[in-house]
């Protein structure tokens, strides 16, 4: 779902996008890029990575590194990877606890493990449709990204801006997702709060 | 300094408070008390938490437990323990971590060891200095809250209302610490970046 959803948005702002998946013909992919064009394609993770110049993790983040490394550090070379993933694990019911925290963050075990990308940990502190329709929340509310590589870091706050964003705020190198995945748990508790998952932080000052 | 400030503004809005420490005589409360006029008073941890209907527990959270254990069951038994600390270990170099976090949370341990002090875990998502002055930070902001039990959260949203908060954020029984304990590594990387404290998470919808 998640995506789906940013692989529609980046093609209705004008980006060609082709999903990748497991499979070669998975199902959802294929009706996907039916829904969505001649700018929407499909194919594997590795075809995705070696399509693209900028690549998004939206896989679940017990599976991303898995994803990741099927995708291919080769066809990701000097590319840009968005992760966009969180390390929840619901599988010991609830509350959902992460995967890795603390001293360690999904975004950090990505770049370790493929040194020659560049990844920018972004959107993960919100609900898929506020990450590609801010305007979804009120008023004025925030974006994270953090990554060790400033230009892209630029690239990525490009496309969040092309999504409607006006706030971002880079936190700095990729250790920063410590801090943005580990507010999964109060985001999780404001969603059962609010009973819905349509808002997002707003750092005042 | 916590301590000192949360006592001094529980002093100003009316209250009765005697500050607790390791001594009985520890210079810092001394100076607190005498600063604070007559209705501030110092001792031991054990004094203070005799004394209180309602008591702030503001020691480092790598103490806490310590503290809280020193200040005794009995001293607390059926009372209000507001749990302002952070489980936070400086030891290890920058970033921060936390000594406990994910699957548990300070706030959660508080409450396992002393089963009849109604513990509430509040305040701890910002500086002392926005704690006792929310207008410091312009506009709307919000302060979280959670406990097990109802009443003993009424009793503490009074005491944050006399203190200027209106925005009062109720996430449900004490294991919603684990989430309020765990954007303290955000807040230290966005008190990083805006080179401040002085800063309030919002949540917009």
């Amino acid at each position: 779902m998640v995506g789906a959803t940013l692989g529609s948005k980046l093609v209705q702002v004008g980006h060609e996008v082709k999903m990748g998946s497991r499979s070669p013909d998975n199902e959802k992919a294929v009706k996907w890029s039916k829904e969505n064009g001649s700018r929407a394609s499909y194919g594997t993770f590795a075809d995705a990575a070696a399509f693209g110049d900028v690549v998004f993790n939206c896989t679940a983040g017990v599976a991303s590194l898995a994803a990741v490394t099927s995708a291919g550090g080769n066809n990701l070379k000097g590319k840009i990877l968005v992760d966009v993933a969180n390390p929840l694990d619901f599988s010991r019911g609830m509350p959902a606890t992460l995967t890795v925290c603390n001293t360690d963050s999904l975004g950090e075990q990505i770049q370790r493990a493929f040194p020659y990308v560049n990844v920018v940990k972004a959107l993960n502190t919100m609900n898929c449709v506020v990450m590609v329709n801010p305007s979804l929340v009120p008023g004025d509310h925030d974006v994270f990204i953090c990554g060790n590589d400033r230009q892209a870091k630029e690239k990525v706050a490009e496309i969040l801006k092309s999504f409607g964003w006006r706030s971002i705020i880079d936190l700095g190198d990729i250790s920063a997702a410590r801090g943005t995945e580990m507010i999964l748990p109060l985001w999780l508790r404001l969603m059962g709060h609010y009973q819905s998952p349509n808002f997002n932080f707003k750092i005042v000052r």
